[in-house]
């Protein structure tokens, strides 16, 4: 998973039927020290989060383990809102 | 997912039979602020989506959730056509 | 998936049995200007693509697909030769 | 798998129900001369990991098989925790 | 798939259980020039791989299929030792 802030939304009136309820949120992955790490991506939300907040999201198939049974074909999304991370 | 414009098409006679229907089409990935972003790739589309349009697409097996219970071969597929994005 | 040309092939005796009776090529990633983009990788063939032929792939256990019910452990396959691509 | 260091943790309250229970480390990958090697990112633990610890950690879907039968929704799992490698 | 090159091995006593009977080997991914190409890694061996033999290894979920029906917990496994490779 990566740390994230959201920065915007994606307005899309022809989508995948199984996207078509859900929150789509541009992200800027974060490095460890609150800096931007890597390009900007499209996720779905499970969790509430909004424009500004910092989150954790994860890649791959297991970004739709939170809409099982649907098959939400996404490769992104957001599992957590952050409180605040700590460098041990 | 990433944001992405549809820049062209492939035409290829011998290919695998699940791709055989489909159309093959030329991706940019765009940054958040519409700049490329990353290297071109060929994706499936199962929204009716042209050259020069906007889209998100999705990368992974979850590409070929759109087209279940046929397994396409395919680990990039576009899920929606893009109206317009906002960054807050 | 992602445009390549074939650009050799591997010989190993010792390997994954599933792996056996395939043809394991050298792909050298293309992008959509046709100039080499990213590194080089080995994939397995189910659509009878040879040397200097221009091809698209797929990664991911995607690539096993073709193969089904056989579990091949590859992460990238060719599904399809290119006759041409149009940039739009 | 990837070598790395574990460097801190990340605090969430909201966050998807199957993620509740389980730490949340903040990684740093190193290469095979130590050096750090790559951004850092967030990884679930199985094993008993702690900041400060050397370890091994597994990408992807593969990242929920210690959990198993729960779903986790992570693409990042600690598996190991390293003594020492060698470089023949 | 890609060609690698066996570099090291890990010892790590407090592992996930499915890891626990396997080889932990370093590799190091080479480019079909057979120059070093990237990141070292750590991958699962199920061919009878050592260092300084050069091979070929999967990442994925697909690395975990040598091992069907344990349900290993890696992301990149070696599934073929190179004879030779030949650029046309």
């Amino acid at each position: 998973m990566q740390l994230a802030r959201v920065i915007g939304d994606v307005v899309a009136t022809y989508k995948d039927p199984n996207l078509s309820s859900l929150k789509l949120l541009v992200l800027q992955p974060l490095a460890a020290d609150g800096s931007d790490a890597g390009r900007t991506l499209v996720a779905v939300d499970s969790v509430g989060a909004g424009v500004g907040e910092t989150v954790f999201f994860v890649r791959g198939k297991e970004a739709s383990f939170p809409f099982y049974p649907t098959e939400v074909p996404t490769d992104a999304g957001i599992v957590g809102i952050v409180d605040h991370w700590d460098l041990g």
